[in-house]
């Protein structure tokens, strides 16, 4: 990874690999969740439990190296004698909860394993199977014979292991190999010699097993995922100008008929209404769009609330707790940052509009901004319903202008305005006839 | 399509379904358009009347969806009795005039058809033929043999059918079948009984044939349209520094040497003149771009006409009816609207220029406004030759500014501005020694 | 091409196909590069002596295009009898040092060549090997027997070959064939005649050997180029959240831990701390950028130095010789032109800073313009150490602010501002109560 991360704190789709799989545990309502952490341990309970912290974990600290059976054997102390345990890894992150509940179910006699069938299997462990079909091995790449190197069904390494098992099983594991390692493997052939019919199921899709070792892995199971969130959103209806050039970190929940043009950016849990048109470019992070919004090219909004028919952009930069009633309209080269904007008002072009509560049927124009910070404080700007904010007009806060008035353009306005009011505050324009302008300097 | 609109309004590239097939229609000359329509007809008659009025179009409706055979069948009455018809898809959008010529000169004895020989024919009707070559029936997969599964001829449901023979066949169709519906490809079946030789062609390119019947197959055949397209622009000799990454929905036409960067959209007729240099993230949409102009990354064009050697954006919004001369420069956030800026002339930073004139040679500073708008009214703004307008500007609609005049930098221009003069409407600065700053408040 | 420009100017990663045989050539530091140019050789030793000028070239006009044979011959007056040169192509832009530095060791006995084994060989010369595998002739497509065709090692038409030899062989070329052209390979002939013993060697990577012959293959082979660069970053520890849709148009060096999101594209040479993270859409030209530092989407950026920890954008554009200091932070719809931003500083919404410095610790307001341009001249505009510039203000310059100075919002300053004092040019509020707004207009 080339990273002063450890692995499973490197993302995938915005989440930690190892929050993939937490997230996975914490859907499916599991008892009690173990950690083996390595490398980098404490940075890794640091930036989980700051991220998912709703989830109780119990950290054990693999202090060597000793392989996957090893791992597994340091959890013995906090692992219950009674009830299962699914064995999952930091660095597997997208196994599905579908999968784990099939596994857990297909758990009968003390172990269940997932496996996946594959067209080249060159360098995994082989599942090795007697003439009835049960498991009797699994069979590294360097220790298969000929006919067992020809057998398409691997290993994933994950499994469902009744707890009693792995009390019995794991202190018994032995490093008598050439690596020095112990192998978590053994405990399946110490299921087979108990007699244990080991049951296998394969995952729903086959990226649920894929592991993450480099950059470039990682990369390309981030577009894998990528590509299974837009089908599953593509099935419930949503229209993608281009399928591989959307990004979807966390949820998208849809109404009917969306639209979404190419190169758009979902980040947080996002709900979209029905009949939502999203063009190009747009980011868009922990957002609610009600129905029939328009999104011209390149927002980017966060933490907003957008409710129904409201038109925004191109050029437009929504921050966290911007509300905007149905029917507003945000033009080009606006921001606003924790304000609410009424309904049917609009805020058109070149604004900066800040700690703001903006009424209905505003016209806000060209190139006004509120002043809501004097360099130590932020203050507050009201503008009432269906006032007029002339443009270029500077509105420094604390301030409120009351409904149906009107701010001249250009003005500094530092005084409350009255309903109904006209405001100016701009100096006479003066004319001079046959002006000289400055002539070009001798650039010496 | 889990879709509040009929499938046929689905829109690829920009266009419906439909109005894919119809504008095809449109350039073979058709005599007569005759569209049968059953779920939603209201909605797409109100459609493709809204925005392809200039087609002629019978609208036949289909009560009940009896099969294919019965939906040609419902059209008889508005049949002609002489001629020959098109058979063709609202669903198939994107078989081409090219192919559709062919297909009616292919039709000599009465009846052609559009086949495809394929890779994987599985679940499509097979072309059967005797021993010379002639067709002899299309076989359903269904009710292939073992040896007929095997032909990998298909057929795509397009014909060319003599009008006579379709009067002489359609009120046979018999739905006495498992389906008991109506099924198109029986004509051919009492086509060859009749000892009419039916010829058959393939379409120019695969994707011809195509049908949509889910988002999935509306995004692929979208990619596979768009590579289409772009593949023409390259041998037209334009340069992509992504073919994957261009969308084109309607027209481009281009002259030598044009580049266009990633994630350039075009949308309506758009033409290019030699050496367009465009860069990334532009969205240009119903506009011609004159010689050697460049446009910098993300600029939003709709409706504009800009003529040569013009440099534009980054970060530029240019609205409907923005007219932009020789050698003029618009510069980033800036926002022009229904106004002509003159040749040479410059505006470079955070505007917005809406319903106004700019005449040669002028400079607008940065963060000038044309105030165009008083709540109720629009107002025009003219600013004449050579004028220089100061940062900051607030200009208040209707108003002039000579030629040659200047506007001081932060002023608001209420009155016209003669030829020459010099008009400023500021305050004069004010110092304060030791000014003591506001204090942090205790934000209790 | 369908170009006006010669196909050895056409840009590949923005770079014309020559300038990256020529850079190649520079890395290698060959003591002379001779380019024999045919048609628009003028355009193309303007171009290559204006963009490549430390590299010296022998330019040898080629004025009839006989061949490749009669090319390299008409090098001759300019070729040392002694030493050895490589033949490279200009439209073959991608053979590395690497290779041509293993091509170069392997010519032992006169000859060595760069070949490559291929899946399909149709079309290309085929590489003839005697029992022993010496290299006896090379067979091109339509002189190949049935046999011959089905090798599968092919000509790339790259070759190492002593001068001596040269000088020997190329007199001696002849055109007596059916295309009366003088064919290069005729000297591999010779030499195997003269029972040199012809090294051959195959690239480090297939595309090397590409040429360029039409808009398409150029497109191609920009993409595999795209990929290999992206790949390589990815093994130096880069995340990209889709490898697929990066551009790098020059070099990128970069530390640990970097993360660049989709669509960014960079030019010329480009240097990213540890901890840089990118997102989406940022245009980075000529750029280094600190560690830690955090570049919203759609950051446009030319020939800045970015110190550590600085957060920049959502849609900023950096132009050339922008300087920002440690942990400044340049917020939405910001340009940036020949100045330099102090530790700690914020120019945070909507403003226009152009032949400035700004020192440490100061808040340049939203909107507030450096009115840098009076028509003919620029000026400087001097902010010093902690000074507030309240928003809309309109700095004329050349000005000063003075350390911890205040400039009131909407002023325009036209004088210098003492250190600490408060500067304010702006008119007094004035209130009108119960305006009567304009009244909508009879638009006949």
């Amino acid at each position: 990874m080339q990273s002063a991360k450890p692995k499973v704190l490197q993302t995938l789709a915005g989440k930690p690999l190892l929050g993939h799989v937490l997230t996975t545990c914490h859907h499916l309502a599991v008892d009690k969740t173990i950690v083996v952490h390595g490398f980098g341990g404490e940075q890794v309970q640091e930036h989980i439990n700051a991220n998912y912290g709703q989830l109780p974990i119990d950290w054990v600290a693999q202090t060597e190296q000793l392989g996957t059976g090893h791992a597994v054997k340091v959890t013995l102390s906090e692992l219950p004698t009674e009830g299962q345990s699914l064995i999952l890894y930091g660095d597997v992150p997208l196994v599905s909860a579908e999968t784990l509940d099939s596994l857990q179910a297909a758990n009968r006699e003390g172990m269940s394993m997932l496996t996946l069938t594959v067209d080249n299997p060159f360098g995994l462990g082989r599942i090795k199977r007697d003439n009835e079909g049960r498991i009797v091995a699994i069979v590294e790449q360097k220790d298969a014979s000929e006919e067992e190197r020809s057998i398409q069904e691997i290993n994933s390494g994950i499994y469902c292991v009744d707890n009693a098992l792995l009390h019995k099983y794991l202190p018994k594991l032995s490093n008598d190999n050439a690596q020095e390692e112990y192998y978590l493997t053994d405990i399946v052939k110490m299921a087979v010699a108990d007699g244990v019919v080991i049951a296998a199921i394969e995952p729903k899709d086959d990226f649920e097993i894929e592991g993450v070792n480099n950059r470039q892995q990682l990369a390309s199971l981030e577009r894998t995922w990528q590509g299974k969130m837009i089908h599953d959103l593509q099935v419930a209806g949503v229209q993608f100008a281009d399928p591989a050039r959307v990004d979807i970190r966390g949820s998208v929940s849809t109404g009917q008929d969306v639209f979404v043009d190419a190169n758009v950016i979902f980040e947080g849990d996002c709900v979209l209404g029905d009949n939502v048109y999203i063009e190009a470019g747009c980011v868009i992070k922990h957002t609610t769009i009600g129905n029939a919004c328009h999104l011209k090219p390149y927002c980017v909004i966060d933490h907003a609330h957008i409710e129904a028919g409201v038109t925004i952009g191109p050029f437009v930069n929504l921050r966290p707790d911007t509300h905007l009633a149905a029917h507003s309209r945000i033009g080009n080269f606006v921001e606003i940052k924790k304000s609410s904007i009424g309904e049917g008002s609009k805020v058109n072009h070149l604004s900066y509009i800040g700690d703001a509560t903006v009424g209905a049927g505003v016209n806000v124009g060209a190139g006004v901004i509120t002043c809501n910070y004097d360099g130590v404080n932020k203050s507050a700007t009201h503008i009432e319903d269906n006032a007029f904010i002339g443009s270029n007009a500077s509105l420094v806060a604390p301030v409120t202008i009351g409904h149906t008035a009107t701010v001249a353009a250009g003005s500094v306005i530092t005084k409350d305005v009255d309903a109904n009011a006209l405001a100016f505050g701009r100096a006479r324009q003066v004319d001079k006839a046959n002006y000289q302008r400055p002539s070009k300097r001798d650039n010496k």
